[in-house]
């Protein structure tokens, strides 16, 4: 194990007892599919996705410091907004979410559901870090990064870390690709685990520059947030720290792409035959493996979350 | 506990151990609906309903006896045939399932899967048993009933057992009831484990022949096929065993019924919310949880299955 590993993976197992108290540890389940499958179901993880992992651990240690945080800022479409608004209500301070005008509905009802003070008018893809800027000024909060964050990074890391406790002869592992919080939190504790496993990255064909980032050797970024259905991974390039993690220290093997097709069919077979409810993005390891682009063998897959925009699904469901 | 509850809980125990190699332990679930509720998922269960643990615990002590059966013969109009079908495989042998002509498409598409020879034309709900007995006799096969049979009980009481033994301070527990199986074997489970439980059934009011078979201190018999959505329990009556575990010896304290439209919205907030994909059987215990019809308190409810008929839930999902 390299210095770097061994380091970040000590990080990632003190953010597990951190978290412990507020995360649900979800089920690997096994499938009719593939004996050799296992599913990490994070759509059952407390507010439906996995994010909360990584939330919790970069609000706790932010309340250990010194100064502790007035109140919490984040910018996101969905999943990242929900698990910092509930973060915030947990430990007793404000949350101020910054989420586009073009979000799915029911994702911003859940954030204000869970007691966040919601900032949507005006805001777009291309004002939305401008718009963070002005309002973290204003209000003296403090910014819980989605993905490029160590806090949050160490705090994604501890789902692969209860898969690979429930089954440790996985010889691949793959996690859909955003901005890289959970595949790079993913890649620590798999290569830790065992250094011979397949860590692999799965996004849409249609927004891939982790792809490119992986093939170029630095970050590529997108001309424009890409207009795919998995609307968890439309952010437009990986972090630096999730660089750094992936692909500097080469803990990522490679990363496969998905076509549209591909991700509908994988929601398809999740909720038909899996009987899981995910969101498209969740879905997106397991439409790369219905494609024939995972290695063979005993694979795991991290299925992030389940906070499906009902009309997309209704839609995906009824075309066979 | 009672001699009558010591004798079958033995029975429910060893039959845990007899199907361990050939079910899957399926997890029990924490939701961000109520803190004081537990979901046993048996739609992640081999075929993706509980019946394999009765089915199993059957097929296996067939198998040790002499003489050992030519082949397994059943009626279902699904989850049962698909685990007939798949325990017939196992061992080796052949199954004959007979399925109404009315039936999902996809339960019987799943049971010719499995290798079972599927005998639908010409059969409907009245005709049969008659066809069942000429069909055994012509054949020679061992019938494997889907409720009416203690092997079956005994292997249906293991979903409680692994729930009890997940979250074993419960005060009350709510399984679907059709013909019993499930049911019974819960309640042998649950009482053995602390008689102060509540143990409830719930069936669709379409469907009220446990109810009135309760209050009445003798099995009812509906006069025709209950027009329900739960496709699963369109049993006319509950089987003479089943009667004597639930009433005659008092082990369900309650049978509660819910209407199609309380079932409806425990499928849709079961999709949306809890992210399982249930089939409307699976969702009855939900549909009592959601209308208020359970006791406060830590609750269990074992949701039995998730073979949904795509267009029905297609259906539900686009009715708000």
């Amino acid at each position: 194990m390299t210095g770097f590993v061994e380091y970040h993976i000590g990080e990632v197992r003190e953010a597990a007892g951190r978290i412990q108290p507020y995360i649900r540890r979800t089920p690997t389940l096994a499938t009719d599919l593939d004996p050799n499958l296992r599913l990490k179901a994070e759509c059952f993880q407390v507010t439906g996705s996995f994010k909360p992992r990584g939330a919790f651990n970069a609000v706790l240690l932010q309340m250990a410091r010194d100064p502790r945080p007035a109140g919490l800022i984040a910018v996101s479409s969905g999943n990242h907004a929900q698990a910092v608004a509930l973060a915030a209500r947990t430990v007793g301070i404000p949350a101020l979410i910054i989420i586009p005008q073009d979000a799915n509905p029911a994702k911003v009802a859940a954030t204000r559901a869970l007691g966040a003070e919601v900032i949507q008018e005006g805001i777009t893809f291309a004002n939305r870090e401008q718009r963070l800027r002005e309002l973290q000024a204003e209000r003296g909060f403090s910014l819980v990064h989605p993905f490029d964050d160590w806090d949050v990074i160490h705090g994604q890391g501890t789902a692969a870390m209860e898969m690979l406790e429930d089954q440790p002869d996985l010889i691949s592992l793959a996690a859909p690709v955003g901005g890289g919080g959970l595949l790079s939190g993913s890649a620590i504790t798999a290569k830790s685990h065992n250094p011979a496993i397949k860590v692999i990255g799965v996004e849409p064909a249609q927004a891939d520059d982790a792809y490119h980032s992986w093939k170029a050797g630095r970050i590529q970024t997108l001309a424009a947030s890409p207009a795919t259905i998995a609307d968890g991974v439309r952010t437009t390039a990986i972090g630096e720290r999730n660089f750094e993690v992936m692909f500097a220290n080469g803990l990522v093997d490679e990363i496969v792409t998905v076509t549209e097709d591909e991700i509908a069919a994988g929601v398809r077979v999740a909720w038909t035959r899996l009987r899981i409810a995910l969101e498209p993005t969740g879905a997106l390891p397991l439409a790369a493996y219905l494609a024939g682009k995972l290695p063979k063998g005993n694979t795991g897959l991290i299925l992030s979350g389940g906070n499906a925009n009902l009309e997309t699904v209704a839609k995906l469901l009824g075309t066979p």
